[in-house]
Parts: structure tokens; sequence; C-alpha cells
């Protein structure tokens, strides 16, 4: 049997006691660490689990699966993902393999940030698409999830902004000599996000567009949700990029149209100077 | 302390590690029971928690929030929620009224149906708004649902429905002569989420309407999901009209656009004769 557990969002706790029971009767753990992060470490969570857990990159989860599900037949391994397992693209892809290989697996259900973000006062359901920010390069600057945004906000729309994660990367330099060196991992915090939406916003009043979004957009920033240590932040978008809300992880929420409801939510952990903003939508 | 604790979908044993250990260490715990149910009733809760819980319905909640909340500035209560706590807006007034009576507030997050469904292989940031849809009547037949998921059809996104739960309701004739009786709890199955569909798809058809969805439309019902009994089915709209999932609670997901590996997890689950509306999507 295939488990995949969710590890849900703060510390080793937050696993579920039927996830918790799958990973200490399995022969085999790994542990995927490229998606997203606890605030807490491999060792902690051994310690916590009695475990050993295998470190699964993204090479070992897209290259080497096969090693995963190694006798996965007549054995019980666990894949533990941060969050839920299905938050991203290659969980499915090892569950596809599994089958085809005639392996059963079973999924362990937690939190993810697609769900736990809530807890900021905003209602989930008035969510729309869901949208993620790259850490810009010299060459490389996408801008399509601002209109994705923008197209959510004119639908009255929240938008949940996942922040890029970057572990184990290589630079291009050592990437080129095959050197396998990794770069120190990267999270992009609230400040860089708010940043690169203000820098589009810039571009596009220059050249005379039309704006769907401005830096006085009501926006709510979250960082390491679930942790006893998270910080919400409800700010206009120019006032994130000057805040700081500690180490990672960070998402940022862009408010569409927000119902009474919610602004009361919001005002708890607003800045004074946003409230005029969250007035102005109160109706 | 007001520790707001989600259950998670299946039974006892999906609580978190930190969720349980807040439940043991209350003075009073609620179960909230009037959005959501486990596979499992109050008394197996009880018994897996080692603690008495008291039931509360919608009117103990949106009415008698100081009950809940008496003394919980010196001692500790515990809000059970089936899911995540901030799936119902009715929990985010228990939080403000804890907050304007200076007491602090904890919350422990779990799964919910708004992240869980993504075992069904469909991308969660493939999704736009989620709908509700609700037990029509002879005088309320609402199909705003359907305008939403059509539009997010056009922009290429899958829709989430979640169905109906009526518990503890009043005849119209009960309440209207004061009479505190309540009708059988009613979960709203898939069939009768497509059937409402389809009569929507009809009568537009017949007035000329042009239709952002047909009766073949490749849907995914699930049904308990994270339960060891969960049930995920693809079909076409038509065939979930008539196809039995067993016991609540369902909910419906009304496919966009489909990514190749989204695609080929559906086949997993794809009732024969729905593989080719798959297929003509497969692109």
């Amino acid at each position: 049997m295939l488990y995949l557990v969710g590890l849900g969002l703060g510390d080793a706790e937050d696993i579920t006691v039927k996830g918790l029971q799958a990973v200490r009767s399995c022969s085999r753990v790994y542990l995927e660490a490229y998606t997203s992060i606890l605030t807490v470490g491999k060792e902690a969570l051994e310690e916590y689990y009695g475990k050993e857990l295998i470190l699964a990159d993204r090479d070992l989860v897209e290259q080497g699966a096969e090693e995963i599900l190694k006798d996965a037949d007549v054995t019980d391994v666990a894949f533990l993902v941060v969050g839920d397992p299905f938050g991203a693209t290659t969980h499915s892809d090892l569950v596809l393999r599994a089958v085809h290989s005639g392996i059963p697996y079973r999924v362990i259900h937690n939190a993810s940030i697609m769900n736990a973000v809530g807890c900021c006062g905003l209602q989930l359901y008035n969510f729309g698409e869901t949208v993620s920010l790259v850490f810009w390069t010299e060459s490389w600057r996408p801008e399509s999830f601002y209109d994705k945004i923008c197209k959510n906000r004119t639908a009255g729309l929240h938008t949940l902004c996942l922040l890029d994660i970057k572990v184990k990367e290589q630079s291009i330099e050592n990437m080129m000599r095959g050197k396998k060196i990794y770069e120190p991992p990267r999270f992009m915090t609230v400040n860089q996000a708010a940043d690169q939406l203000i820098q589009i916003i810039k571009r596009r009043r220059e050249e005379g567009e039309e704006l769907g979004m401005t830096e006085d957009a009501v926006c709510v920033a979250v960082a390491r949700l679930g942790a006893a240590d998270q910080a919400i932040r409800t700010a206009t978008l120019s006032q994130l990029a000057s805040c700081d809300l500690g180490g990672p992880l960070h998402s940022l929420v862009v408010t569409g149209r927000l119902h009474p409801l919610e602004v009361e939510m919001l005002r708890m952990n607003a800045e004074p100077s946003a409230l005029q903003h969250l007035h102005l939508m109160d109706q």
C-alpha cells in the first residue's frame, strides 16, 4: 500500500491520528521536501514519528518514482506531503504510477493553504482561481497572474496568491557545468510579491492601460499559517511592500468584493491606515 | 481560550494530534452539527475523545453564542467543526464574539472538501468560484449556481458544487404553529444535484438560450470523501442523474478545461461510456 499522508501546516503535531498510525506502520517513509515546508525540520519529525525519513526532492519524485514504489505491493510505504497530498501536480503522477504498477494507494488528507486561508476571515466560496507568483529573473518576468487577479476582482472574487519556493535549485552556471551544487533555499516573501505586483501596475499605468487593481487594493498577508507564531496582516498592497512578517512560508490574498462580516474579521488584523480602504468597500 | 478544531472528513481518527490534545484538555466541548457530518456519530466521537460532547445546532451557535463562550476567558472551551473550522460563515461570527468579549481563540486546521476534492485528480488551482446547490421547493428554484458554473467553464475552470444539508429543519406548518418538531435530516445526493442542473439546461434550451454546459458535461461525483468507503465517479451529467453513490455526504464537480494529467487521473474512476467525452477534451 502507498499512503499519501498530508502533514498539515504547522509542526509535527498537525498530522492526523490516522496519518500518524499509517506512518508508524510503514516500512519506508518519504518526506516530500520541495513544494512546501513546516516550521520544524526533518529531525523533529523523525523524533516525533519514531521513524527515519527519506528526503524526497524533485529529482527523486519525478525521476525516481520506481524507487519510492519499490515493493509497495507487498509492504507499506508512506509519502508525506506538507499540507494536503494533492496540492501539487507531481503527486498525481506518483499515484498514476502506483496504479499502473498494481499498487493500491490511500490518501490521508489534511489542511492546506487552499482551505486554511479561510482563517483570515475571507469566505472560501468567495475566492476565484488561485494564482502562483514565481521569482522573476532578468529575462523572465511573467505577468499572467496579475491578469487573473484582476479577472477575479472584476467578478468580485478574492485571489489566493501562492508564492514561489526554490529548494535545491542549481545556478545556471552550475547546471551548465553539470555540478550538483545547490543554491540556498529561497521563499518568496509577501514584500517581494507586493513589489512584483506594484511594478506591473506602474508599468501598465505608464502604458495608459485601464487598471484592474492599484497600489491601494486591500490585501491580506499570511505567514506561517497554522503555526503558533502565525501572522495575518490586512493592509493595502503598497503597505505590504514594506512590512516584515518574519520567516517562511508567506502567502498573499488580494481581496475582491467584501461582505460586511469579512470586513469585520479583517479589521482584527488591519493596519490602522488600511481601515479607510476597508471602510470604503464595506457595503 | 476558545479552540476551533477541524475534525477533517472521515471518522474520529481524522482529527489532528494537536486537535485531539486540545479537545482532551477542554472543560466543555461543543460539536457543530448542522453544516456537515462525519461517517460516525456523536457517541463514537465521545468514546474516542473520552469527552462528553454538547451538540451545537444552528440555534445555539447563532443565538446562544454567550452560552458557548461562557467562562472561556478563564477555562478552555473547544468548538468542533467537521472539515476545517472556516468553511461556514457562522463561525466567523463566533470568533468575532469571542474577540469582542476579550476571549483569545486558536484555530486547529484540518482538511475540508474545499481542498480534499483534489484527490479526484483535478488540480485545485484550476477551480473557479465554489457554488452551493440548495434543495428546490415549489416556490423557490434558484438557478444562479448554474450561471456561475458556466462562467467558470468559459474561463476553463472546474466548479466544486457543495450540496445542501438540512438538519433539524421544521416544516412550514410546524414553524407556523410554533411546534419544535423537526424533519428527518436530508442530504442532497449527486443524483438530485445532476437532476436540478439538467432541468435548468432543458428549460434554457427550450427558451433558445445559448448553453454554457449540456447534459454531456464531464463531471466528477464524490461521496464520503476521506472515509474508508469513499466513492469517486467520473461521468457525464446525465449519467450522474441515475447513479447510486450511497450514503452522505455527496459533492459534485463540473469540469472545465482538462489537462492531460487530469484526464489520466479521471480515467481511473470513469464510467466507460464517459471516456469518449474525456478523450474529446484531452488536448
